[in-house]
Parts: structure tokens; sequence; C-alpha cells
């Protein structure tokens, strides 16, 4: 039971610190270090990940104590969450935990911002998702396909969900897959896309999962698309504009995020592979008369990219390549101009049926 | 059949070009103006809507040619996608219409802004929703409840989705209630709010559909709330931060927005009524710990409220002064100082059981 297992981290915490505190130590909790300097690209597991440097919070020491508090505070705080069975956000804990310490005027916390990171260390320091500590993330993003659910209590089949589809939930966890009947799952970035694909029942005919992620993929969508890939071995193709954002929104279901290295294992898919955009489709497609001029932050994003570790494999530096030196760049919509099913009938079955793909 | 009578609407708007022609007439379009001196309240129906100016848009006028001939081509394009049974983005839809006119070096449309006005152009002019013209407009927002709708063919029962909940699509127009169960609609600003609201399992203890607009209401999310009230008769609650951006978002659902003031009676629901956070609630409900500074942009947001004709009732004028007085406004997560089901089992219940709302 995984929440067994977060409860007993969070209660072995506690009993740490009262170990150290029996045993009149300076009483301690070790956090991995997660600053960029820490964050490493391993190859073999295709995914950015912590390094082992790891910091000590002591509670006597004048730089540590509030720190110390804090973090015993927020800890504290999602022990009674998973008590209670309920789950919160955490603007919500921050206000819920903001009050003054009695005989002086210090504040537990002054701001969000002095929240939020604690909650991102007891996820590193306990090796846990803040969804299991009952912390939810922004909601984002819609799935439809021949996929049953059981979501809290009901039976929820994926592909009689109308119009609209699935709302995707930020806490994955509790979600049990009934039934998967798919050959792929294809994520797209953008909604207009998702939209097309799906009244174009695109997802029937080629019997895939649609995920929209609309934008960079929350939370609980790279969760999904996880966890759906790995219970059913299902390759996984991303689908985003051909510029630097969109490959980094590929990247991050991929890889993982620089600032979320220590959760790449849990919300990252290193099997996924890129589908398009691509500037070679420009040319392939005939999307010329629809490309935007890139702007000098595209530029500058594809030049840093050149250098990352994970976009090193020859095919991602020619793409990197041929978006800096054209000056252009093509969004998922630049597939209209060819027509408005031209994505759905053309582009994406042609795509797939050759395994035209980025790794 | 609304379907039928749009397609008849863009034929129309043809055929009276056609017959200018024909008569030897310089062919024009008339268009409503919807510029903010156009733009009134109407007390009687408690919403904004356009005045009676009236533009005209001609073929022979070198300064309206152009802009003719582009609405000529969004209302072929419009009629296409009914022909087609196709819905699109207004993005895909200057992708697909933008060309070089060929003998020439001008491009039907340059920037997609040229473009998106006249599709509010032809929503005014021939009295349609643009998601009549099948242009969907984006999606946020998420909805709950004893409510059975009929969409794209699925039956989909809205108590029955687990933690996510109904995605609320664009197009609202083609969906059928089949049964609705709920004593009233709950319309909630922030999905942390809804979440806890979802996961206390208000709207079944209560009896009422809990919709999540995330933020400003989509167009999908405030014609879903007008229709769903309109035809079973439900009274609308809306909850909010207690700051003006908040108490906008109200207004927007209730009297329609002055940018979109054409399409106020199709959008809006002017029977919706506030149910919090207000300003006297601080006092009355122990939240003065909770509270944050206002910024300038608060205070100078309210002075202009004061002055709305829709803002003129005492209640609001009092909360406006309150805020502008005291400086201090508090968001929905403020509630959870006083507890994460404060909201849930106090607040909510007693606002409602008291009928402590503002008009």
């Amino acid at each position: 039971m995984p929440k067994k297992r977060t409860e007993k981290k969070l209660v072995g915490l506690g009993e740490d610190v009262l170990k150290d505190i029996k045993q009149k130590k300076n009483p301690k909790i070790e956090i991995p270090i997660r600053s960029l300097s820490n964050v490493v690209y391993d190859e073999k597991t295709k995914s950015l990940t912590l390094g082992d440097k790891v910091s000590k919070r002591f509670f006597f020491n004048v730089a540590h104590a509030k720190k110390f508090m804090q973090t015993m505070m927020v800890a504290a705080f999602c022990k009674e969450l998973l008590n209670e069975k309920i789950h919160t956000s955490l603007r919500d804990m921050y206000y819920n935990l903001k009050h003054t310490i009695s005989n002086s005027d210090e504040n537990t916390f002054d701001e969000q911002r002095e929240s939020d990171p604690i909650v991102i260390d007891l996820e590193v320091a306990l090796d846990v998702l803040r969804e299991q500590l009952h912390l939810s993330a922004d909601v984002r993003g819609r799935a439809v396909g021949n996929v049953t659910i059981l979501d809290r209590g009901d039976t929820v089949n994926l592909a009689k969900l109308g119009s609209g589809g699935y709302a995707i939930p930020s806490n994955i966890e509790d979600i049990k897959f009934k039934k998967v009947n798919a050959k792929y799952i294809l994520v797209v970035e953008k909604n207009a896309a998702f939209e097309r694909l799906h009244e174009d029942k695109f997802w029937k005919k080629h019997n895939c999962v649609l995920i929209g992620a609309q934008g960079q993929a929350a939370r609980g969508v790279r969760r999904l698309i996880q966890r759906l890939s790995n219970e059913f071995k299902l390759p996984v193709y991303v689908f985003c504009d051909s510029d630097p954002y969109g490959w980094y929104i590929y990247s991050v279901i991929k890889f993982g995020s620089m600032s979320l290295a220590h959760v790449s294992d849990r919300l990252g898919t290193p099997h996924a592979r890129y589908i398009g955009l691509t500037i070679s489709d420009i040319e392939k497609f005939g999307l010329k008369d629809f490309t935007i001029k890139t702007r000098d932050v595209d530029i500058k994003r594809a030049k840093d990219m050149m250098k990352y570790k994970w976009f090193q494999h020859p095919a991602w530096q020619k793409e990197l390549k041929l978006l800096i030196k054209g000056k252009r760049k093509a969004e998922l919509e630049a597939l209209s101009g060819r027509g408005l099913r031209f994505m759905t009938e053309k582009y994406l079955p042609q795509k797939i049926k050759n395994k035209e793909f980025l790794p």
C-alpha cells in the first residue's frame, strides 16, 4: 500500500528527530540538494535525476532553525491530510499553517514562497510524490480513448465522454485502470489539435489514447502518461509545435525537468518519442507558407538546447541547427494551411506508418 | 434547428451582396458597432448589450475593400465548416485562409489579429454565437453533479466521473440535458476550492451542480451555466475571491462583458447571485489573519467599478468602499485558515441557509 508507505516515511522523519533529541544530539533533517549543480542526466535511464549531494538542516543553528520548524510543520500537516483522507493545494496549506508564534511577533510563514519549497524538500527527502502527501498540483489537460478507469469509486469509460472528455486530475495515484484497449498514446500539446483529432474520431479509427496537455504538461498528465504506458506497454508519441518551447514540452514528458529532477522516475516517460512537428516537416509537408519568423528567445533557447546532454542525438542536433539557420518555426495549426483534416488524414497516419519519430 | 438558422444567415449575407451587385450598387455589409461607445447597460434585462449604432463596410471603398474581402472569406469558411460538420479554432482558420493573392504580393491576412475581429463582426452582424459558426474558443473548467447529458452521441452522467469530472467543451450548443436533479448551481472561481468541495462531496450532500471555472469563465462555461439554469430554473451562486478581479469574474458571468456585449443574452446569466467572498466576510468569519494587502491596481479597479452602472447596488458599493478603505483583500483559500473543511461545513452552508447573497 503506497499510502501506508508514505505515512511510514512521514512518521520516520519525526522519529529520527525524536531519537536525536533523546540522545541529546542536535536534531537534523537530511535533504538531497536540488539546485542545478546537483542535477545530472542519466544516460542509462534516459532521465534527469539528482546527484548524491545532500544538505543537513539543523535545529540548533540560527540559519537553519526557522526552516527546520517549517519543515516539521509541513510534514505534520501532510500527516494530518493523510489521516483525514483530504487533499489540498499548496496555497491552502500556506493559509492553514500561517500564524503568529505566541509570545513573539514572528510568523510561521510570511509568504507562500516560503512554504512551497518545503514541500519539494519533503518530496526529495522522503522520496514520495507531493500528490502522495495529498498536496494537489494545478490541473490542466483532458483525455479520451478506449480506457476504463476506477476513480474515486466511479467507473469511467474514457471513450464515452462526448466532446468534453475526461478532465485529468492532479492525483493519479489512486486511479485504477480496469480495461485498456489501445495501440499507443498520442499526446498533443495544443487544445485545438486535440479537438480536431477528437472530432475526427482519430482515436477510434487508430485505436489510441488521445491526451491533450494544453501547453506544458501538468504533473497529473505526466503521471498518467507514464502509468498508462508502463502498465500496458504502450508506445507514446508526442506532438508539439516545431519550436524550442514545443520541444522542451516533449523533453519534460520524456526526460523530466531540471527543477523536478527528483521525480523524473515517476513523472517521466523515457520511451516516449517525438512525432512532430519538426523543421524538416516544413519542406516535406509543404508548410513553408505557414511558418513564423523565430524570435530572439527561440534562437537563444535552441542554442542552449544544443548543449543539453539529452538533446545530443544527431536527429535533434539537425533540427535545432535547421531552426537556428532558417529562422522559421511552425505551429501545429500550420497543418491547417494544407486543409483542416490534413493532420488527421495525412500527416499523422504517414508519420506513424513510416515510424518517422525523433528519439 | 439552430444549425439551419445559422446556415441561412450566412447564405443571406452572400445573397445580399449578390443583390447589390446585380442592381449595380456598391456591395456592403452592415455591422453593428461594438466599440465601448456603443456598449450600454440594460437595467431591465440586467445585462450589457450593444446600442443601435451600425457601420457599413463597402466593397468599392479603398479603406474598406480589404476588410470586405476578409469578411466574405471568413463567412465562406464558416459555411464550409457547417457543410463539413467540422469545428476549428481561430488560429487554424487564420492559417487556412492565409495566402498570397495571385498576381500580387498582397496576403489575404498577414496576422491572426486581422482575422479574429472578423469573426466577432460576423457574430454581431448575423446575431449568432461563434460556436454556431463552428469556431471553438479556449476550453477551461470542469463540472460535476447530478446531471446527465447527451454529448456527441454519448450519454454522460456528471455524477460518475471520479475525481476528474467533466471537461467543459467550447461548444455547448449541441449538448442535450437528459436528466437534471439539482437545487442550484455553484460556480467556483478557483480550482483548489472546486477540488475541496468535490472531495468533500458537497454537491452530493447539498444536491447542487458544481462548476469550476478556473479563473475567468470560458465561453463554454458561461453558456453551460446559462443553459442549465434557464432550462431547469436553477438558482446560480458564484463563489470568487474577495477582490476586484473575483468580482469582475462574477460580473461577466451575470451581466456579460464589455468586449462581448453582443452575446450577453446568450452567455450571461442575469439571475446569478454572488455568494462570496466579500470584504464583510473577513470580519464575520474571522479571516482577518488570512487577508492580503491590496495592490494599487486593485484600488484603481475598485474605483472604476464603483462607477459601473451594474455595480450601483448599495451592497456592492459598500463592499467596494470597504476594500478601498481597508486596503485588504481575501482569497478563497483564506477560508482554509479556519480549517480545511471550514468552507464546506460552515461558510457555504451558512451563507446558503441565510440567503446571504449579493445581487
